[in-house]
């Protein structure tokens, strides 16, 4: 197969090497809400309201570490006309009335009787009504953050049918700003410079998780503001699984270390893996290592606007077939991701999804070469009207050893 | 009002200093079982099944980070007879088959015309049928992680009820075992000491968001594996708010700076806070601070088994009113923790549950004294036979200074 190859690009090309300004302009969430309003009209939707981390953030900018605490629910709904209202408990109404947004409505939360409910209800009736149909995050990808007993009440006490809102939260969001690509590079930028620096930092004989403790301290020294992915795994010659670890295994001779990382900066995640050689690496894993990346190499250059999400699987799944793949456990060979660590579209048959300039895109061919040996490559890019362009600084050909 | 005072004690004599061994043996897992299903009787359930990461880990030991990807629903069937069942993704089968159930179904996810529904259905009508009723996380202080639409046709299609099991799987999370009171009290541990390290650390003139990235840092270093919760915030005597930050904002003398973590160790939380003077404290924040530290004291006192969580919480409002509160904007004086941040119960009028031994609970005093000036405290207790004890190294009564 006639195969592009990209030479290492840096995100550096598109962030200037600076930090992105934290934060976004009310001029983007303006920007984003005119979008979303057009594609709520087209939805039939008078409104939709959000409930998730992600989709709050992405209407109001609003940050914070405490949706870790599950109970109090948050509200934001986004009318077809006007900017957005905020319904949340009184301990984030100080913050979120610093957002662009104009309203912020609050109740003494917690309170299980009525946890936001009867207020979340007079604002969705107050909406005007041209549709009668309000969007909840009811569909693929997505889960309503808030007791499925009150959303239900909620439903059932509306003057307006609540339906599927997901697909057109996911149009709204798939394709990324030029400030969010500016988040996204920058973040994968560090992930780089600290993947290449790994194999210096660490040792054979050492753990898979003081492999990760390292790599997450060097990522967050260099400007990271969480990690909240990072499996690591190692086995001879690959690996049987790879979303779960680190684990105390102790890294040995002819090992694969497989690392993968969702970090974020202000909000924004990368999402790609590495793979170390422990010592040396078998003729075999280095032949399956080679088609992996030529696989990614044509799986980047497939992914220009008009393409589908089909063809860019194809187009990798038949470096995979070739080079004898027996299985891979991923479902995809890649995905989208942005405030999400994995995001639509998927890479694999059926999705159908034309992909269009601004998406930002994992490019992930993996495969099992024999059983419980698996790797998985992968990179990040964005779509641009030139095609695509790498966000992290391109894996070596050859694996990188660690000794 | 009479104080009993607690001297510092330190986790280490829960833990011997030592890190508990990771994970958990079958017989905890077994233990977990025979309660839950005592529960479930109770409740009138013939089975439970649940989606959520610490749901999930609770009953299995399933400890991973790809929960961030939200493309794949996971579901674990707690049945009243026999061991819990799996139906996971094909991409989390080979980790989930590590664990001690024996029975792990799985589907080539992700399939959005039926992410692993039949298969879910299928196992749920196979478990015997004794009360007609299956629970799900439907309620308060939980989310059901899978697609809303998926959720409703599995009921519509389901031959039993399916029903809010929130209140059976909370009361089963609620009383900890020794080997999880373990495991926060380590985390708690590692917390104290950096919260005490952090002072010789950071200097006025630093940015919230750099003493945070100092602290956690230290606090990987020490020996905890995530740190997803970390609000900083700084304000001329006190804050305004304390869930959202750090920002850029620069320290500057006559701050208070307020720090609060949720981090982990093997998938359990610490949640305390610490309170920072940037160069000098008001005599009404020494004051305000005084009354908390005191309120806290109490707070602890009253958390003995038998009381109940609203007489903790009038425990503590005492002192607040008695120094002058004119307000918190958190809703209640604290709560239980555990494989999450926050967990019932709730230390605020109503809640009504009644204390009892191995409950893991934090104590939570806070008020705002002047407009935009809230000071709030936080320790972190187990009850025992004997009483409460703390778990955190307990908070200096004299407010730490950085200069």
């Amino acid at each position: 197969m006639a195969v592009q190859t990209f030479p290492p690009m840096r995100a550096l090309s598109l962030t200037g090497g600076a930090v992105p300004q934290r934060g976004f302009t009310p001029a983007e969430f303006e920007h984003r809400l005119a979008r979303a309003q057009r594609i709520l009209h087209a939805h039939w939707l008078d409104a939709v309201f959000v409930t998730s981390p992600p989709n709050v953030r992405y209407f109001t900018g609003f940050d914070s570490q405490f949706w870790e605490s599950p109970t109090r629910p948050w509200f934001v709904v986004v009318p077809a006309q006007g900017k957005p209202i905020a319904v949340v408990p009184e301990i984030g109404a100080p913050e979120m009335a610093r957002t662009w947004l104009d309203d912020v409505r609050s109740w003494p939360a917690p309170v299980p009787s009525d946890d936001g409910i009867s207020l979340l209800r007079a604002t969705l009736e107050a909406i005007p009504a041209r549709f009668g149909r309000i969007g909840a995050e009811l569909g693929r990808e997505m889960s309503l953050r808030m007791p499925v007993t009150d959303f239900l009440t909620l439903r059932d006490t509306l003057s307006r049918e609540i339906v599927d809102g997901s697909p057109a939260i996911w149009e709204m969001r798939l394709v990324k700003t030029d400030a969010e690509i500016a988040h996204i590079a920058h973040i994968c930028a560090i992930a780089s410079d600290a993947y290449e620096a790994l194999p210096a930092a660490i040792s054979v004989c050492e753990s898979e998780r003081e492999a990760v403790r390292k790599l997450r301290i060097d990522i967050a020294r260099r400007g990271a503001d969480s990690t909240p992915f990072m499996p690591a795994i190692s086995g001879p010659g690959g690996v049987d699984q790879i979303v779960c670890g680190p684990g105390d295994r102790i890294l040995e001779e002819g090992d694969i270390l497989f690392i993968d990382t969702g970090s974020t900066f202000d909000g924004y995640f990368c999402d790609f893996d590495r793979n170390y050689a422990i010592g040396t690496l078998s003729s075999e894993a280095a032949r399956v290592h080679e088609a992996l990346w030529l696989a990614t190499e044509a799986g980047i250059a497939a992914a220009v606007p008009g393409a589908t999400t089909d063809e860019v699987w194809r187009t990798m799944n038949a470096y995979l077939e070739e080079a004898g793949a027996i299985g891979n456990n991923v479902g995809r060979l890649g995905h989208g991701l942005g405030l999400q660590l994995t995001e639509p579209p998927s890479h694999r048959p059926g999705d159908g999804t034309i992909i269009v300039e601004n998406m930002v895109l994992t490019i992930e061919p993996g495969m099992e070469y024999a059983p419980g040996k698996m790797i998985v490559h992968e990179e990040n890019i964005v779509v641009t009207g030139d095609g695509p362009r790498l966000l992290t600084s391109r894996a070596p050909r050859d694996m990188p050893v660690i000794r």
